[in-house]
């Protein structure tokens, strides 16, 4: 019914993502702070000027609720916006989702997406 | 087995989700912050006084892993505990969770909650 | 195919967790700060010297995205690492993911970890 995709990107890369969920249609997203690294611990990576090399490098989580159907095209839409063709560019995910429901109205389903 | 409800609230909620939350009989939470908009892009949300517009509003995360047959119920909970009535109250979702482990104890499933 | 493997823990065990997830092998990590308390809401725990009672205590994120047959060896690898034998140490669970793909290359699935 409904699945989560996670995208965890460059920070600089957030306007674009979003930018482009938005063109898609998606109808909210949740944004956090998160670090992390990925294959090439020997190699570095930068961020803001500053080498991060072996350890943490700051990135940016975005979530995003979505109907079944649009799961595919939503992780290509994060794909396609977050890509620099650097290494650290990032990681998308999906999950399956059981239940969601809005607070304001407690609508439940794609209803309350 | 046991389900992940995640819920993005309304930061000025928070403790009486925990205080429902608690009342309810879960034995943990995490908490973390997050920042997010839903439908309503043109629309602006209050928050501390401040306006914020088409763009990403402080939010708070609060998950809770609960046993399969808890999961609606804590939904419910939240669902009650956040409400305002006004727009931005906030988003909960379910996630089916494989397996959980209690680290000081190693112990798995429903004992490890 | 793939799971996500997250774990709870004292913030004074993150390098500790991830020097043994390396060691495991694991080929990426994300980490973010949470706070949260678990069973004891009576009890107090100690971080950087001061006392947390009944309420959120300071604890970091560790997200790890693992081949279907790894989820148990990590999830065991985080909680060897992160115990203390002390209330508060930490919590590990598994969710099913459907799809990863790795921004840079567009690849998906096992390949994209
Ligand atoms: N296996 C993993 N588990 C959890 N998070 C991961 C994993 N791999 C990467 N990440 C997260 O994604 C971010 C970006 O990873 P990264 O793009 O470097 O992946 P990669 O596979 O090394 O790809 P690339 O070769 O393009 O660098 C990391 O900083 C980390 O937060
Ligand atoms: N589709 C979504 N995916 C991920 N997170 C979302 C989504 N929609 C909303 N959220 C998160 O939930 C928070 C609250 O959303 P919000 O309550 O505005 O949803 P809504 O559907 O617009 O409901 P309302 O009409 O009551 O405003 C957002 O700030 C965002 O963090
Ligand atoms: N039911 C839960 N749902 C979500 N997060 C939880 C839950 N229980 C614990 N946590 C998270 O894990 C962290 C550590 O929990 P904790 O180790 O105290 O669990 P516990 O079951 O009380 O174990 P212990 O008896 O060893 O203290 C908490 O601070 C919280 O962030
Ligand atoms: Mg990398
Ligand atoms: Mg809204
Ligand atoms: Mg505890």
């Amino acid at each position: 019914m409904t699945k989560l995709v996670t995208g965890i990107i460059q920070p600089h890369r957030l306007d674009d993502v979003k930018s482009a969920l938005e063109a898609f249609g998606v109808r909210g997203m949740t944004v956090s702070e998160a670090s992390g690294y990925g294959r090439q611990r020997g190699h570095t990576e930068v961020y803001r000027g500053a080498e991060y090399t072996v350890d943490l490098v700051p990135k940016v989580r975005i979530e995003v609720l979505v109907a079944d159907e649009d799961a595919a095209s939503v992780t290509k839409v994060i794909v396609g916006a977050a890509q620099t063709g650097k290494i650290g560019d990032g990681k998308v995910w999906v999950v399956p989702v059981e239940d969601v429901a809005r607070v304001r109205t407690g609508e439940h389903g794609i209803d309350a997406l």
